[in-house]
């Protein structure tokens, strides 16, 4: 008596977190030193000092009725103001309090934000490859996520696809920047171009398209590389984040959603967001841990500890053989599955699109079956020496892998020589 | 461009919320002592000493990546295993920490177990009064709920309202025991009669009907009333807690939903729900405090602050002659609104039922208007005297008011010269 929009679900759960679980049983089989589980975004890097400090300030010196108790559903008004001067100061944008609801993490910002604006059979674009989750909350509110093939050279917005994809369906466009699972950091020009096609399309439908920016890996960039603030670019765009990656603290659930005054109604729309974190049980978001970040808003993320893992590592593999993106930011990076006996050469790098393929019609769709055969192949090989990498699939976009490097320094290190053998097993130029 | 669904939210928005808001402003005006704001339940009884001592103790003690890292999706393998232990050592029973869920509060624990049995068109019965979030909670899945008229007597379930309502498009029945509006605590008589009946309406349906037990009060109980514990009694029990109440942690939002082995396919259910927690976008509860509350398992609320509470408002206002309910459990008092000059007599007992009046035609659908017109005199007229109160409406039965007596001892004793002028002014006797 399963309802049957759950029924999936169950035979197709998610593989990150079945990785997860078998990473943990992994674990205890061989010891945790000697399994290489690159495969959940669970920061290795400790919350900063000053998390743990703020919360034991606030528990010696707030009244604990009201660090346990309610308040308004969307959040301390002081913690929600912090956070708004914080993003001002850095960012030039002239936020308030009221544009900020605090949310259990980003999972539900973006559910609340898909909830406040989704009607049944209305259209979300996103840009393979992205967080599968994204078909899980459209869904919840009986959208249709539509795929945007990828541009594989990059992995910036395919623009193109993009214009073929976009109709008088769309009410919303999800980007994920900087990107999981590419590590690429969507560039001005990239955003830019967006916004005029979401301009351009706005007007021609007349109505609402909503650029929704998940965000959660802002802070988290190399290379001195900019992430474009989207307010700033296009006037509906609602922002999502999370403290889970930036300090550290992905089971606190704890980040928030931006509703900017630019938003067409905003003040309805905050009211109707707040309401929907209301209503989907969340009630508001964790008090204690919303007024410790609201205490660490200037805190920083240790990027040199993901720096030195993110250079190791993309060198280390590269100069192995594989093929993989150069990671600007976040802190996964993205390799091509390489070509084994049987797969050689149909790893081609117009693989990704589930659509693409289907669109063009046998040949194609046997290729993609090979694909995958070929990406579980490597995914099965890497258990082998240890090494939980998640498939491209899980982003829809079969023959790449995801490696999380927000282990710790000496899992990648001790990885190397793994990887170093698997890449012999597939031939590779060692 | 808010979504159709959420449209009617913005109009209708919480009346306990906006009271709670009210609340607020009102204190700022008057000051908080000159307000005596029984709206919410929010406790006022500070969380016991031994959760913040619990946190630190984590703080220090836990490794930070363990602390505020993700756990599986279910919670903490640990925490719901000595939640387990120690349901099992209070209520006989047998549970394993797989057994439990750990959820974002009891309001994301309803919104999972809903979400995950839930067809749309499918019914939900619940029995008036009621928490009218049920409402949203079941509509967010499309679901209808369907309310049981109460027996104004004793307000333990209507039992024969009950049987006319049943039907084979009921997928689920919630029950909230201690109850919030009424502070009636359902007795094992009513309990073994409700299971007897949804035992005999399965047989007859050919599917599962799910008893969902409400539980946040389970433990603010006074003279010695028992709570059945529901599973014992029906095998498709699913029962949802928070810790909101028991440990004054409201804005923490952390509970729990129980899903026992005696649920027909109950591995199923629990992976399903599992997965419903985590797509919802709650992920999992929130870490921290999931430790804490599992460190903290055998703590106890502080019954003698509410029972002195409950004495002295539920003694004051009836020797001022207001018809209350004598609360057993849960902090709340439920008094009838008295007549006014105009509405004299038409606070009848059968008011509650919007069905009833509707099916009974004109006269009753006049003489619920009178009610209603009522009620909100009532509610101005003690706000006149700084007291708030949520009128019955907000819990689909006009015609009384909830006191949530959850305040400081204080704001009991200093209201009721208060409530005695509002007495006055309606003729009672003094």
């Amino acid at each position: 008596m399963i309802s049957k929009k759950m029924r999936p679900f169950l035979e197709n759960n998610s593989a990150i977190r079945m990785m997860f679980e078998e990473g943990k049983k992994m674990a205890e089989l061989y010891g945790a030193d000697k399994v290489y589980d690159f495969s959940l975004g669970n920061p290795n890097v400790p919350a900063p000092q000053k998390v743990g400090e703020a919360i034991k300030e606030i528990l010696d010196e707030e009244d604990p009725l009201f660090v346990h108790g309610y308040m308004s559903n969307a959040g301390y008004p002081q913690v929600r103001e912090a956070i708004a001067e914080n993003l001002n100061q850095r960012f030039g944008t002239s936020f308030a309090g009221r544009n900020l609801i605090m949310t259990v993490g980003a999972g539900s910002g973006l559910n609340v934000a898909l909830k406040t604006v989704l009607d049944p059979g209305d259209e979300v674009l996103t840009f393979a490859p992205y967080f599968l989750e994204y078909r899980a909350y459209v869904t919840n509110y009986d959208g249709v996520l539509v795929t945007v093939e990828p541009d594989t050279e990059t992995f910036q917005v395919n623009l193109e696809a993009f214009r073929a994809k976009i109709n008088e369906k769309t009410k919303a466009v999800i980007i994920n920047n900087p990107n999981n699972p590419t590590g690429v950091v969507y560039s001005e020009e990239t955003i830019c171009a967006l916004a005029a096609v979401l301009n351009e399309k706005q007007a021609a439908y007349g109505h609402e398209i909503y650029l929704i920016s998940d965000e959660p890996y802002r802070e988290l960039v190399f290379d001195g590389a900019a992430v474009p603030f989207v307010t700033k670019y296009y006037d509906n765009t609602m922002v999502v984040y999370s403290y889970s990656k930036s300090l550290s603290l992905p089971g606190e659930r704890i980040g928030y959603l931006l509703i900017p005054d630019e938003v067409s109604e905003s003040a309805a729309t905050i009211d109707a967001a707040t309401i929907a974190n209301r209503i989907s049980g969340c009630v508001n978001a964790p008090s204690l841990i919303q007024l410790a970040v609201g205490r660490c808003v200037d805190c920083q993320a240790d990027l040199d500890f993901y720096d030195r893992n993110r250079k190791t590592l993309y060198e280390g593999l590269t100069s192995m053989g594989f093929d993989c993106v150069r990671p600007q930011g976040a802190f996964y990076l993205w390799m091509k599955v390489p070509a084994g006996k049987q797969a050689k050469d149909k790893a081609s790098s117009d693989g990704c699109s589930r659509e693409t393929a289907a669109a063009a019609g046998m040949t194609e769709a046997a290729d993609r079956k090979e694909l995958l055969a070929a990406e579980a192949e490597f995914v099965q090989a890497a258990k082998r020496y240890h090494i939980l990498a998640v498939p491209g699939s899980s982003f829809a976009c079969p023959g790449y892998v995801r490696l999380a490097y927000c282990v710790s320094y000496e899992t990648i290190v001790n990885a190397l020589p793994e990887f170093r053998k698997l890449a012999a097993d597939y031939g590779l130029s060692v």
